[in-house]
């Protein structure tokens, strides 16, 4: 505590202080004017900014100020793009401090476990160093603007279903190398203002009480110096969370906030300490981020508004295009399809709704470029059934035209905060007109809006899919941008699409039991369940098309101390200029323990004109090889084999060497009785005593491991050896010896 | 402790008590002249009686008396015939007490979590159901032969590798309701000599030391009142092991063993009332199954190989009948090929391992019938890659030949006791000889010997398979059996046989770490995995095919007390007489738990002439609905619906109907300010507190679900709806007033 805060903890009464912990309510911390210390806004918004009129109403989802609405976390983070995600974050940051906004709540950076989780949407991806690089960047952008951040939901957090109570049930390598590790990169490279924890429990202790996770992990493991603060609603005990490290409630309880801690305080049950370590990190917090007093300032909305558009259409994934349906010919006739090209889906519903400052959907985008496109709605938004006239319709005009766009997507009550999907199909009446329409026409695209992973049965039926998640207010330009080609979309996926939701590595599980949730899979989530498992899906991890080519040769890595730093030569072998996102995996094959097949370990983009080559240098850092070892709490590497692999996505590696690691940690096992003898056998710290002990004798007979008896006995350990020949005397001096 | 048994402890010295928790040698308890105690013989062989002609060599794995080898447990329990495996017992007991031996280690129950585990030719089934009903069936044949057993390996023995030491990690649920439940049933139903405890932990603690397996879940719980033994070489401290509730070590390590003891109970480490505890289960063991003094009696070893045939023989499983190409037409041709029609392999490696009576080969028996039948090896059994010329040979035997049968399976280098399996195909040989076979003859039938399950790529190739895993002595004769259509088969298959590898349950883990094996697939391991992913499979768990068919109609279900009585009526619409065995399955419908599709919860035989009818009654228990809840430690039934399904396998259920339970334990959970909104609204408990605090009003607006925010305020708990518009009165009235 400095001598500032500290003057300032002893000028306020208890009640003072205990008021301060809490929020004064939805959107503001709690002022205090006998010392002059004003309120603080916070806002919702990791898509746009969604500052409340008023504070008053249930959850405050009513209006908000008009705010650009930006694409959806599930669209930009397939940009694979860190200074795209920092501009954002800039232009988030822009917004908030011009609205006198001082924390912006955002980005949620969880994990989409579970393509059924209610809000994936707000989410980067299935892979912790992609969501982790993005936010990253994210937050730098915002934070640079004078705005403080509020990283979520700590941690964990990946089902809506009973999520204030129930528990994420895992082990602590999953734990650590899935699920903390965003946020232990955004608090290490990021320096976030605040953190979010989330509703749920870890291991059967809810977020908001756990001293672990909160203070133990975060703070001191991590070094993070910010606040954090709850999830609206989350704080189930308020003194057991300021124990915990929980530093500001959020929303207040009012009176009862405050006397519950004065109470405990009285009652010797909370330490005055722990109140004053919050309240100084809720005054340290206020003094740094609160905006300067005054009125609400103007800003380029246009501009910001344009951002919105080029950020989505470089986020777009090609997911196919055969027979190059796309970009879309100009001297051939044209039909627009589904409702959703008319009310487009452009965001989620929940906290991170924006009141958005000027929608364009794609029929309007379109027909602003071809005003003569035809043009059937095909199905209702507000059914799923389906309308055989308003089908037929729409298959009439499809019959007509060249090509056809066909806008499919869930609807938005499918999709939002606070609930699971059970499904991840579309409506029965948008699938219908895809199989209709396929019917009759051979060059239909399919632009799905959607928040997360959707099915396509009808995939092979149809010519093109381009893929366009939530695409924020400028979803029609966007969209446009990328269907006509002035656009070459450079988009990958930053999740797995599978064929069938029982090929989901958390099918087993998922929203099973209303109290907990077992993460079976452990590490093997996303891709690295989809890799082990050997499954074929839709569309890997990774993936995405261009509307030119790109080859990869020319591979080289070098081991420099504790990291590779490596080139690979990639050419634009097609005839439009594009970007192409070189990905790095590394797979382990070093480490004896559950590990995956490879991950993803870095990523460079680089943007080629037709024909030109560039050299992509890229560096592996020592996590990029290293696991959580439990056992002595701390990141392990190997001396050993480490494959890396360069190339387009997660199932298209077209490069790749294996890289020998020399570890400085010392992470031999110890020998003892309990060494296997066909480990020792091949243990070069074991020879020489197992020579003069006499051992090396006795398993003399048995080291070719000929027989089914001698693979028997290479499985034994010393102490069970000694039932087949070895004696007492030999173990005792080899151990002596060779220890 | 009786009266009798305490005269006897009080006779013996420190010293001598300390001698008789510990094996004399490999094969015997250590004796005690001076009180007159003998030492009593056991003996390995859950197939067969493998007593040692002497007991000096290491694992004692050479030569033994000569005796009945009969099939592998793989193979038996693909008889689902509870009665024929308890006259597989009395055929057991019978050797045993002839040869003087007082208990038969066997037989071994564990579950089979993969298929690659070494040891899966000696267990049962993936069902715990299944192995725990015919465990308990030959368990009581063994015993009534006045011949105790030891039920092995308790418990989660999955895996060979590291077995000495590796922990089988999994939670609580997973343990009770698979891997501890045929023990279980076993120890209830047929009160076992002995227990022999595995190599093994769980969860970190040894099985040896583990006082909560050996003790509290053991004895306190199921009521066990028999020895533990250890399994060889199991025991790494000894006191701790006694102290845990193990009994015996085997073998003893001679002075070093009983020192050890008078060393702890000098030093006042182990108390003289559990080294009692121990002694005078050993001395009860002795006295009940010590078999009486005299010379080694004869019995009929020509009896009993006509029983190993008769067992196997309806144990086989016919997995593919094509153009009914079995059973084999007298009239027409007939080639064999494969090595293994001549050198057949019938049993398993390690302490299983039985020194045959009278093996009688496929070939010598098929030849025994028609002695013009052509064969070839085709390959050698020493080697995997291909010998073109003899591959050659056979390829022309086929071509010439109106039926083939190509005998193939696991050399015997490959399945053993003490390692595991690294591959589930065929050697490359093998392979290729199938589909070269498979190119030139178009009724060609596989007969596979094998201890576990294979891939068959080449499966839709080929017109038939049978399976006749680890047929034991009389193979060739049991084999021929079912070719020639003496025997109508009847085997049902008591594990999965999946497409790939990659499709089991536990590629994810399976010996990924030397020092644990995770059981992450928890609950969901053989067909329940498969089941609950919706994997195609190459033939499901209890799937068999006979030479007629059979037809399931009128199944009635009544719900009496705590149990379903059932009946349904098995018809034999085919042109021979025919086994079939009913099989009925649970699906709980009623609980929120993690749970499979469906469980094994009966099996019922009936034979039946062509053209007759039966009506089979079943009875399913409490069980049969219940699940374990670890957190009250006990089996829970849940009110409401079950459905039960019969029919012919797991994938084969033409009838089901749903029963409606009505637990009369207590197992709602309790209202509280944890309950949720949704909940609550739908809880007839809640539904008078609701109206008169006041909350039922306040939820008017949102109890629809109609839009998203309604969905996420129905998902909150009361103390989080405070936020949203409850007011905390009301909330402490509700509670008042429902509680």
């Amino acid at each position: 505590m400095t001598q500032i805060d500290q003057d300032l903890v002893q000028q306020l009464s208890l009640a003072e202080k205990a008021a301060l912990v809490s929020g004064k309510d939805f959107w503001f911390t709690a002022g205090n004017q006998r010392v002059n210390l004003q309120r603080m806004m916070v806002t919702d918004g990791p898509s746009g900014l969604r500052k409340q009129a008023s504070s008053a109403d249930a959850l405050g989802l009513n209006q908000s100020v008009t705010a650009v609405c930006f694409p959806a976390s599930s669209l930009t983070a397939c940009s694979f793009d860190r200074a795209g995600l920092t501009q954002l974050g800039t232009n988030l940051g822009e917004a908030a401090r011009a609205e006198k906004v001082g924390v912006l709540l955002g980005p949620g950076i969880n994990l989409k476990r579970s393509p059924l989780a209610g809000r994936n949407f707000e989410y980067f991806s299935e892979d912790p160093y992609l969501a982790g690089e993005l936010a990253a960047s994210y937050v730098n952008g915002v934070q640079q603007q004078g705005v403080g951040v509020s990283v979520k939901h700590f941690a964990a957090n990946n089902r809506e279903n009973q999520r204030f109570t129930m528990s994420s049930d895992m082990d602590e390598r999953t734990l650590r190398e899935l699920y903390l590790a965003p946020f232990e990169k955004v608090v290490k490279q990021s320096h976030p203002a605040t953190i979010m924890c989330s509703y749920n429990a870890i291991n059967g202790t809810l977020n908001s009480q756990n001293q672990r996770l909160l203070t133990q992990i975060l703070r001191d493991e991590w070094g993070f110096d910010g606040l954090v603060m709850s999830d609206w609603g989350a704080v189930a005990d308020h003194v057991a969370a300021l124990k915990a490290g929980l530093d500001l409630e959020m929303p207040g309880k009012g009176d009862l906030s405050v006397q519950e801690i004065i109470d405990a305080v009285d009652a010797g049950e909370l330490g005055i300490g722990t109140l004053n370590r919050a309240v100084v990190r809720v005054l340290r917090m206020v003094a740094k981020w609160q905006q300067p007093a005054g009125e609400v300032e103007s800003y380029d909305l246009e501009a910001q508004h344009k951002y919105a558009r080029q950020l989505a259409a470089k986020s777009m994934v090609l997911l196919q295009n055969n027979d190059q349906v796309l970009p879309l010919k100009a001297d051939r006739s044209l039909a627009v399809l589904g409702a959703l090209a008319k009310t487009p889906r452009y965001q989620g519903g929940g906290s991170s709704h924006v009141n958005a400052y000027r929608v364009v959907s794609p029929l309007e985008a379109i027909q602003a470029a071809r005003p003569e496109v035809q043009f059937a709605a095909g199905y209702q938004l507000d059914q799923e059934t389906v309308d055989d006239q308003q089908l037929q319709a729409a298959v009439n005009v499809a019959k007509s035209a060249d090509q056809v766009v066909l806008f499919a997507g869930y609807p938005a009550e499918r999709e939002s905060e606070g609930f699971d999907k059970t499904s991840l199909s579309l409506p029965e009446n948008q699938t219908k007109l895809i199989e209709a329409v396929a019917a009759v026409n051979e060059h239909v695209t399919v632009v799905l809006q959607n928040g997360a992973v959707v099915l396509m049965p009808w995939q092979h039926k149809i010519a093109g899919i381009l893929e366009t998640y939530l695409a924020g207010e400028a979803v029609g330009e966007a969209t446009w941008d990328v269907l006509s080609g002035q656009v070459n979309p450079s988009g990958r996926l930053a999740e797995t699409f599978p064929l069938r939701l029982a090929d989901t590595p958390s099918t087993l599980t998922f929203n099973a039991d209303p109290a907990r949730e077992v993460y079976r899979e452990g590490l093997f989530m996303g891709y690295r369940y989809y890799d082990k498992k050997q499954l074929p899906v839709a569309f890997p991890f990774g993936y995405g098309l261009s509307y030119t080519q790109f080859k990869y040769d020319e591979l080289k890595l070098t081991v420099a101390g504790d990291h590779v730093d490596g080139q690979v030569r990639v050419t634009n072998t097609g005839d439009v200029a594009g970007t192409e996102t070189v990905q790095i995996y590394v797979g382990n094959q070093a480490s004896h323990i559950e590990k995956p097949v490879r991950t993803l370990a870095g990523f460079e983009q680089v943007t080629l004109e037709a024909g030109k080559s560039a050299t992509v240098s890229f560096t592996l850092d020592q996590r990029a090889f290293s696991w959580y070892n439990p056992a002595k709490a701390t990141w392990q590497l190997d001396s050993g084999s480490y494959l890396v692999a360069v190339g387009h996505d997660s199932r298209d590696l077209p490069l790749s060497q294996q890289v020998a690691l020399t570890s400085d940690q010392d992470n031999a096992e110890p020998i003892t009785s309990e060494s296997y003898v066909g480990d020792l056998l091949h243990d070069p710290r074991a020879k020489q005593a197992l020579e003069t002990s006499g051992l090396a004798k006795t398993f003399e007979a048995i080291a070719g491991g000929q027989t089914t008896d001698d693979q028997m006995l290479l499985n034994m350990p010393l102490r069970a050896a000694v039932m087949v020949g070895a004696t007492p005397e030999q173990v005792e001096a080899f151990l002596k010896r060779v220890n």
